[in-house]
């Protein structure tokens, strides 16, 4: 199985060979951290040691970087977590159009954030060779990013969620932004009393769309009342229960702000089941505007994030590492964008 | 660029080498039916002729069978029409995960109904190889169908609209029984004034859900009233349209069937725009069981299609028959199933 010495650097089947760096570790008698220091170039690491890892990597087909052109593998990996995120089919959508284009067949996996998962992924990876991962949202684990650079797979993460930095390029939405113009957008129609439906506050874009809704209300004289933030998981059981506890309240609000489509469906239909109408009796924003809230009852108003886009721009991202070049930023934010249908009114006067 | 003769039965390069069927064709002086003819082991195609195309097939790597086990290229290809079909994530997810559990890699496209791509996406799979199709409801040329069959590699066709029969295995959904049931339930809720709105009859699901309204109908000694039946076009602006015609009838129906979900919504739409409520002023039934129709407003009674599922079969097929295993049966209709959630309620008595 095994491509002789000779040919490990020549032999196509040597790139996606079966040894895997717990293997190189073994073989070297030194840790998979010491593996991913030597990959890394960090210093802290005996010249003897780095020498039979650089050995090992070589003989075994890994390297730094892309094969000759000749070796262009033509597919490229999207990886999700689940694909029964309300995302992903746009995300796809604009990954595999650009793809598609370029002559790159567009590889989709779904790893559940299970280590096992991820791991037959990186095998069925090494075994035909890609020439690019974009990544949407998922942690992998350290030893997997390490191997894809080894691999000298270029890896672009698109993150609608605005996770923690990765030392990768990352394309994201302007959160902050688009939580501002949906309170904003209620304010001028007069309401006051604004609930908010907050995603999981360990999620950066969570923090960055709770901060758009406080900065809009302070820019209107007004102050966060916390009675009124309830919390959510981005689900519609959440937009449902969040909105039950707004309605519960002594004096609830007359407009909500849910931080997701699907949690702003929940909060529709929790009002739908007591018998109050939007917008009449409350108006209600969203946030994604995935395609279904066109035709939500009623069309519902939302902030868009471009995620057909946001594929497509990390797909030029990764394609251009993969020639070796850097791209233009290593951080994008797109823009967001207000989309006013039918879910939102003036506030009625008591 | 070409590998040498010697070189064809074994280069992997070969197998995906970049000669097409049309310049086998121009090199053997033939047309290019004449080489499907030859592929296809028909008869009307002269020795001489035979052996010279049989001759350019072997040496430009095309076989009828794959490689041997070796040569699995661990890939597998998913095509759809559109992704922005409904349908698309939840069959990407079915495929996806037994293909995952399989340690084969989905690759997805999207050929939009145009020839150019779908010859890009055909040029993509020669260049990295494949080891099986699932091809969605989308026609492919026949010339693309005779390569896949020269390149030995199988396919499997997902076809929730029921198309005209290929010489290919299918799996589809009961869509006759599923039209019945939706039917059936209006009918046991008193209604029997029930409008229809309709699929595009040149596609055969829509066919058979009208004739399972029909028996429905017949079953409960009613006949089909034409003016309650009107078209669409599976989208939620003809359900919208459609529904519209139905309230404009001097005598409207008291609960309509929409042969989609999408539809169904549409028809919501135009209800409430009406300022009339679902199912107090109109019972709606959908057809699909889309993921978001469990939170439109009001959640929709609905038909499920199996789509995951649909999925999983079409993979588990696609790799018995690169086993070089015939499936059970070339042709699969799983079932449907009526979900009664909150659109559907008994008729009003007048």
């Amino acid at each position: 199985m095994a491509a002789s010495e000779a040919d490990a650097e020549t032999a196509p089947e040597a790139r996606g060979g079966k040894v895997t760096i717990t293997e190189i570790a073994r073989r070297a008698g030194v840790s998979v951290p010491t593996v991913s220091r030597v990959v890394n170039g960090r210093s802290d690491v005996s010249p003897r040691t780095r020498a039979r890892v650089e050995d090992l990597l070589q003989q075994h087909g890994y390297r730094r970087r892309p094969a000759a052109p000749g070796a262009r593998a033509a597919l490229l990996d999207l990886v999700f977590n689940d694909l029964d995120s309300p995302w992903a089919v746009e995300i796809i959508r604009g990954v595999e159009e650009v793809a598609h284009a370029a002559g790159v067949g567009t590889v989709v996996s779904a790893i559940h954030g299970r280590t096992g998962d991820a791991r037959e992924w990186m095998r069925n990876l090494r075994a035909r060779a890609s020439d690019g991962v974009v990544l949407v949202t998922s942690a992998l684990e350290p030893v997997l990013l390490d191997e894809l650079r080894i691999l000298g797979v270029p890896l672009v993460v698109v993150d609608p969620a605005g996770s923690p930095a990765l030392d990768v390029p990352t394309v994201g939405a302007a959160n902050w932004a688009g939580g501002m113009a949906a309170t904003e957008h209620l304010l001028s129609l007069g309401h006051r009393r604004i609930g908010l439906i907050a995603g999981p506050p360990r999620l950066l874009c969570s923090r960055a769309r709770f901060d758009g809704y406080r900065a809009a209300l302070e820019g209107a004289g007004l102050t966060v009342d916390d009675s009124l933030v309830v919390p959510g998981d981005f689900r519609p059981e959440s937009g449902y229960a969040g909105c039950d506890t707004l309605l519960d309240l002594p004096d609830p609000p007359t407009a909500v702000f849910a931080a997701s489509d699907q949690m702003a469906l929940g909060a529709i239909e929790a009002l739908r089941r007591r018998g109050l109408r939007v917008p009449e009796d409350m108006s209600v924003v969203g946030f994604d505007d995935l395609p279904e809230v066109r035709w939500s009852a009623p069309p519902l108003t939302t902030v868009r994030q471009p995620l057909a886009e946001m594929g497509k721009l990390a797909v030029r991202m990764v394609l251009k590492l993969a020639r070796d070049e850097q791209p233009d930023s290593p951080r994008v934010e797109l823009g967001t964008e207000l989309v006013v249908r039918a879910s939102t009114a003036p506030v009625a006067r008591p």
